[in-house]
């Protein structure tokens, strides 16, 4: 452990106490405070970023990863909204989970806390670092801060003014930070760092969130990876069914919630797959369909690699099941588990599917693109966890909490 | 990861796909089935606890651990019993934690499903197999178990029983399986099968949980160390604070919530530290105090290893602090975490209290060994969870759930 982060680290401890402390009026300040700063002082952060999307270009870095990083006063504007937007939501610290009067008088309350400080580990864009820090302060939690080495410039000039307007708010500076050092040696220190950080994000691409899975000792909350199905049964209505798996497929492919697997009763193939193929296509989406699907021009040959891939792009895997039953099996083989979708007018199809089908969201009719803590009415979203533990599905402020239980007696002994 | 330890882990998956569908009743039959098992074949049980006896007293094991290892009909009577109350709990599953309609008609609901399979790491008592089963059945998951090897004949002999009751009662015999192997390998194996494992709970010694923390990769419910401290205020009523302090200590020492530090205001020592002191003496205790401790006969020198020290033992450290920070700063360094009293008539310093010490529960004028699934009216325990994620404090059925959202439309798209 470098001293350095040891330090960074229990600055942040001592500011998560304060943090703790604080009401929803001072947060709420705040966070008001961090967003007028992002635009009163975009100049110097628009500056900072443009030594970092330069270096990104002259490094040949493809131009749509230099369009992630780049910010904009629109972008920035963007960035001031998500955090007055996290100011108007409720503050989760305090909220009574539950709550009862024991048989001998005690009086048992379960009560949301903070995790005290949490960990961020994500990838180029640099408005998660304003999101991140909003939310992280809401739920009354420090944050060490770790975007990609290629955001650096733009991530120091964010938290050095979120910084100054926190401490301006009378709020702990220090519940934002980075972490110290540029190698790949600082996000080794974070994952090590049992005891100094409470809990780990990691937002990014499968490969980040599988490193820090596998590698972090801190709790982890893993987010994101999305391979999800749609199913359309024998007993589908084909209108619905076309414009979900057309919807879930193509209103944004670079996400997780976006379909990467379509499945189709054997019974309505027949009359489902032409339509279906030439819609995908006609809206550019590339087929890699099993035998069924490849008696259409232009689908190609899928493989076991294409059921298990998350294509994040106009590409989709298509195979004709003859059952709800091998639907449900294909997708217990290959689904990351986060959203799978059935199209169905059968009330009992529907029940079963969401029954069997363990993935953190079952849509019922509805495309997969609902996964979403804004779509759910969350407000603002951490991310999505594809984990068990804690919190599954989009994460709203809640889910950026603890509890401890408060027991109050009169002398009680046992 | 060994062929063997694959198999059992699939059987286990196939096992919990099953379960997860079987209502309430199926479950409660086989729980009445499993206690009804273990009376009827007790002598069978016994006998291989004979073996497991016999191994340990020739081996030299100390007899208080024997003690543990040893069953007799009346714990096995105790072991039926327990599983008779798990099912006379609630079902956590499918209940619905949150649910609303969304603007636009979506029907949203968040439900509570099984994590799935889970795998339980535990110590000497053979009582632990048949408890884990017990819980993990009723809340809809698969068990892998892996006792201590000194129990290893207990263990299989329970866990035959256990299937073959669950089987008689119509559910997977998988349901319930011993980890395969006997060396520490097998332990390693466990740890490292993620996604074949969804979550390891470790119950035993400080040291079994810090390596199972630090090696798994499959998600870890940290439970049971307790470093717990009973905080004299100034305004404490004083035959409170003598009761409780000597309750949270003496009631039963070789517990995690059992009282292992002491603090003691300064404007009271003086009048409280002379009955303190003699009361614990009295009953057996070892005193390692700071110097005003040491003025009394008998106390011997605290050192920052006391401070640190889970003694469970008739043992205790004792120091007097300048204020209800300073008791909070000493809480903040040596806790675990687990469960801190504040004894007080002041309501301002027990609302202080409460909100910064930050452990899984706080007691105002109660003693620490209130901490406890049965005392705080949650049936049956699996562990009192000493982390932030997921569940902190004793941890019911509903804590060996996970949830998933269930959204229904009629072809919404977005």
């Amino acid at each position: 452990m470098t001293s350095d982060f040891t330090e960074v680290a229990r600055r942040a401890r001592t500011a998560s106490y304060d943090l703790a402390l604080a009401n929803r009026g001072r947060k709420d300040a705040a966070l008001h405070a961090m967003a007028d700063a992002l635009l009163t002082r975009g100049p110097e952060i628009l500056t900072a970023n443009g030594e970092d999307v330069a270096r990104a270009e002259s490094g040949g870095t493809p131009p749509n990863i230099v369009d992630r990083l780049r910010l904009t006063e629109d972008r920035l504007a963007g960035m001031a909204q998500g955090l007055r937007e996290v100011a108007g939501l409720p503050d989760p610290v305090g909220e009574v989970v539950r709550g009862s009067t024991l048989a001998n008088g005690l009086e048992l309350r379960q009560v949301r806390v903070p995790f005290g400080v949490v960990g961020m580990i994500y990838e180029a864009r640099p408005n998660v670092t304003a999101d991140a820090a909003g939310i992280c302060l809401k739920s009354g939690n420090a944050v060490l801060l770790r975007g990609s080495s290629s955001a650096r410039a733009s991530n120091a000039a964010i938290v050095a003014v979120l910084r100054d307007a926190v401490a301006g708010a009378g709020l702990p500076a220090d519940a934002v930070q980075l972490v110290p050092g540029e190698t790949h040696d600082s996000v080794k220190t974070l994952m090590r760092a049992r005891g100094l950080v409470d809990v780990l994000i990691p937002r990014g691409g499968a490969g980040l969130i599988r490193s820090v899975v596998e590698e972090s000792t801190v709790p982890v909350i893993e987010t994101g990876v999305g391979n999800c199905h749609v199913y359309v049964d024998r007993a589908a209505d084909l209108d619905k069914a076309l414009a979900i798996v057309l919807n879930s497929k193509t209103h944004r492919t670079s996400v997780c919630n976006s379909a990467e697997s379509l499945l189709v009763h054997a019974d309505i193939a027949e009359e489902f797959l032409p339509r279906v193929v030439a819609a995908l296509q006609e809206r550019g989406v590339v087929i890699h369909g099993d035998p069924s699907f490849q008696a259409y021009d232009g689908v190609l040959v899928a493989d076991e690699e294409d059921y298990a891939t998350e294509y994040l792009a106009l590409e989709i895997a298509a195979a004709v099941v003859p059952s709800l039953e091998a639907a449900v099996d294909h997708i217990r083989r290959w689904s990351s588990q986060h959203t799978e979708a059935i199209v169905t007018e059968d009330v009992t199809a529907a029940r079963r599917f969401a029954a069997m089908v363990d993935s953190a969201a079952v849509m019922v009719n509805a495309s997969t693109r609902f996964t979403d803590g804004g779509e759910f009415g969350f407000g603002a979203e951490i991310g999505i966890s594809t984990q068990k533990l804690h919190a599954r599905g989009p994460m709203g402020l809640p889910e950026m909490t603890s509890t401890k239980f408060i027991v109050t007696g009169d002398g009680h002994v046992r």
